[in-house]
């Protein structure tokens, strides 16, 4: 079985809340993160929001990492989602630890496009591209999985990196929807 | 039991090949979700990669809504992530089902931010920005809960709108990562 993604999903607490309000730390720490992951940057868009929060994401050449924060709750909430082999999603996730002070951290590591095949699927070869080229439709079996497999770790932040621990059965819970009354509002200009 | 986010996490399959490998159609159909959706939309940031796929992310002031595109493997990995009341995340995961055609999806939902508090948490009241002000951290029980709550719904495509469907208990499998070789290269400009 092959997945074509790799996506991390951080929940950072306690963290340094004038850090998390600080546009230019958060975004300074997410561009770094992602280099130090070993992503290729193409865009990075920040976003500061009334009274307080950021929203930012980097897009990468192998996807994308994404920050919300609530300095009011000293709460961040990360997505590092990457692919290939070369990129080291980890590596970004402890940065960010660090840099947001985080005093406690979990994670929830996600397999996103999982088809049955043994053997690494060809993916993204450098090459010329053709306009209006027909895209050859790779004739791949389809898994007949339950939708995504969950990885989950409880990880204390003084562990981090994060090692991926199997954990043997995740209870869940239907957890009602926040009631959450106010939109962010973004900050003008 | 309060979460300040919500996110919807798509694999969408058997979509229309062409539609994933089309900038213009990928990103109408994001930014037409994010508004089905009764997203305020903030920042627009889409790229094609060489030779096949598109990166995007629409940032919303409720969050933001991320694709990328596999054309070659008719695949696509959206996130929806709302925080809000206001907002209707199925409303814009029915929506790209149809609009790339997926013939198969799943989606998995996750609360981001989840603490101990039986009262809506207060989030993002409307009001001027002051600049320098510190940020006053509020005093929310923290919640000793396993990492996220996961939320697992196999859904077929004729059932979406897709209902949140608790599941007793979720196998957890550890899937080996994906071995990807070649990067996502951006196409020039």
């Amino acid at each position: 079985m092959q997945a074509l993604g790799r996506h991390l999903l951080l929940e950072l607490f306690d963290c340094d809340a004038e850090a998390l309000n600080s546009l230019e730390t958060v975004k300074a720490s997410m561009v770094e993160a992602a280099k130090r992951a070993q992503a290729t940057i193409v865009d990075v868009v920040f976003h500061e929001f009334n009274p307080f929060g950021i929203s930012g994401v980097v897009v990468i050449a192998e996807s994308h990492l994404a920050i919300h924060t609530w300095p009011e709750y000293r709460y961040a909430a990360v997505d590092v989602f990457s692919c290939g082999d070369v990129l080291q999603p980890q590596t970004a996730a402890t940065y960010l630890v660090e840099q947001l002070g985080a005093a406690r951290a979990s994670v929830v590591e996600l397999q996103r496009g999982i088809f049955l095949q043994a053997a690494p699927m060809p993916h993204k070869p450098a090459g010329a591209r053709v306009t209006g080229a027909k895209v050859p439709v790779a004739k791949v079996p389809v898994a007949k999985v339950p939708v995504a497999r969950v990885l989950v770790a409880r990880v204390p932040v003084a562990t981090v990196p994060v090692a991926r621990v199997p954990v043997a059965r995740v209870p869940v819970a239907r957890v009602p929807v926040a009631r959450v009354p106010v939109a962010r509002v973004p900050v003008g200009g």
